[in-house]
């Protein structure tokens, strides 16, 4: 069986590159070839993709790009993905979407008898490159049992039902952690005006229920003020906040809070830091 | 040395019957005779007290009550807890109040030549009991160092200190640990529309940044309804979020994320959830 991956950035990478060392037959597709040659490095079963044409013996597919007008770019159309692909093949869609930019490439791929499923990603680079990474897969239930095989070389599979589902898991996740950030944040100016040691109030907050995710990961940077080099940029956090916003929306979900939050990190963008870490939203 | 303890509650009982079971002579003061008799029954050096004139003889005396109020009262005035103190003597504060109080309360012992330190405490009533509760201790420094071998009966000892910086870091705990819950319910109720399961959501969120000690400790009574008995009531969330919010105002510190989860635990109290764990929120 042949694979195709379009998009081996930081999380598609590491992906592509588990099923190359896993022996499987993969064209690797990318923006940029140095990204695309560092993956096919990592085994001999890689091949170079240059066009979607390339995608055409794949009986799946897979996509990792960074934005849901990327990938309506690259699947639809007269040379799109889906033109290219068997029917009977199985687009499996990895990167953080909203549910109605899915539920329109879903449409499009059954118009072309292509089975699609959204699998949405959790934690980082590292975890994803060990097999490590939560995977939440939704959608054509058909496609994901036969896939049965794939998804451990992957990482660690989560069925969570639809296309909706994968979506909303991976947004809510994005969400509550940038909300959680930005509440830790407003918590450090008080202790700061009261004049509590910063690092001492984080090693502190450690032990009460003020502990978080968060609070480990980037608490000391927002204490320090170092944002770069930015493990999640500013940027990337507004997008999907963006996208989690619009979908609760669509869902007519009431979310103050996140809506405040997401506004926040738009005023941080606007002040120049969409480049730093999201930790950087604490400057605003 | 005698010590004296004023409000054997939730978490001044176990502090209180740490000290006794370390063989301490302590005089015990509590507004319900059953409650000051349960401590008691931890040990045989405790004393019943009954009037503030009993405190006389403590060289240190420690406070644990619900509410700011509750403590001017008991400490100042002619028949109150400072009016009985021996110069010398020292007052351990261990409330959850605001600086603002607190200070008032320094300034009058400082009048009577008593001593005052602000000892905050984190986790809960079942770590007390083991003297694992974290101390968040600041304020005269002199009355600390003389108690260096007490503090390690009471819990876990941390000098942050002065008296604001004490009072800061129980508040940003406990504003940081329910913003984070409230955001939790938000995130929820967005999966909740996408049909994905609420315990399923949990679980797989847990693995990811959007992990948090409420997630934990009340992600599943939010998923499943159930907020008794009240593990921390709604309404005494809601007064430390006042007591929070309240000091970041009055050190002109802008928290418009804890402002507004303020008002939505103001919200489910004023919709009967008050005496409901604080987990309650997600039904506002």
């Amino acid at each position: 069986m042949e694979f195709g991956f379009i998009g081996v950035g930081a999380m598609g990478g590491p992906l592509a590159r588990n099923l190359i060392r896993a022996g499987k037959t993969v064209h690797v597709y990318n923006r940029s070839a140095a990204g695309r040659d560092a993956t096919l490095a990592a085994g001999t079963s890689g091949l170079a993709a240059t066009i979607m044409a390339h995608m055409a013996p794949c009986k799946v597919v897979f996509t990792c790009l960074a934005l849901p007008q990327h990938l309506t770019e690259k699947a639809l159309g007269q040379d799109g993905l889906y033109a290219h692909m068997q029917p009977g093949a199985v687009h499996v869609e990895l990167s953080t979407i909203d549910s109605q930019t899915a539920f329109a490439l879903a449409e499009a791929a059954g118009k072309q008898g292509v089975a699609y499923v959204q699998c949405t990603l959790g934690k980082k680079p590292a975890h994803a490159e060990r097999g490590e990474a939560p995977l939440f897969v939704g959608g054509d239930q058909q496609a994901i049992a036969a896939l049965a095989d794939v998804w451990p070389i992957l990482g660690v599979f989560n069925n969570v039902g639809t296309v909706e589902a994968a979506c909303a898991v991976k947004l809510v996740s994005n969400l509550v952690g940038m909300a959680n950030l930005a509440v830790l944040s407003e918590g450090l100016r008080i202790g700061e005006a009261a004049g509590v040691d910063k690092n001492l109030l984080l090693h502190l907050l450690a032990e009460t229920g003020a502990h978080s995710f968060q609070l480990d990961a980037r608490g000391k940077n927002m204490a320090e003020g170092e944002y770069d080099p930015p493990r999640f940029a500013l940027d990337l956090a507004l997008k999907d906040m963006r996208l989690g916003c619009g979908m609760a929306r669509a869902m007519n979900v009431n979310v103050p809070l996140l809506d405040t939050v997401f506004a926040l990190f738009g005023r941080g963008s606007a002040a120049g830091l969409g480049n730093k870490d999201c930790a950087a939203v604490h400057e605003v």
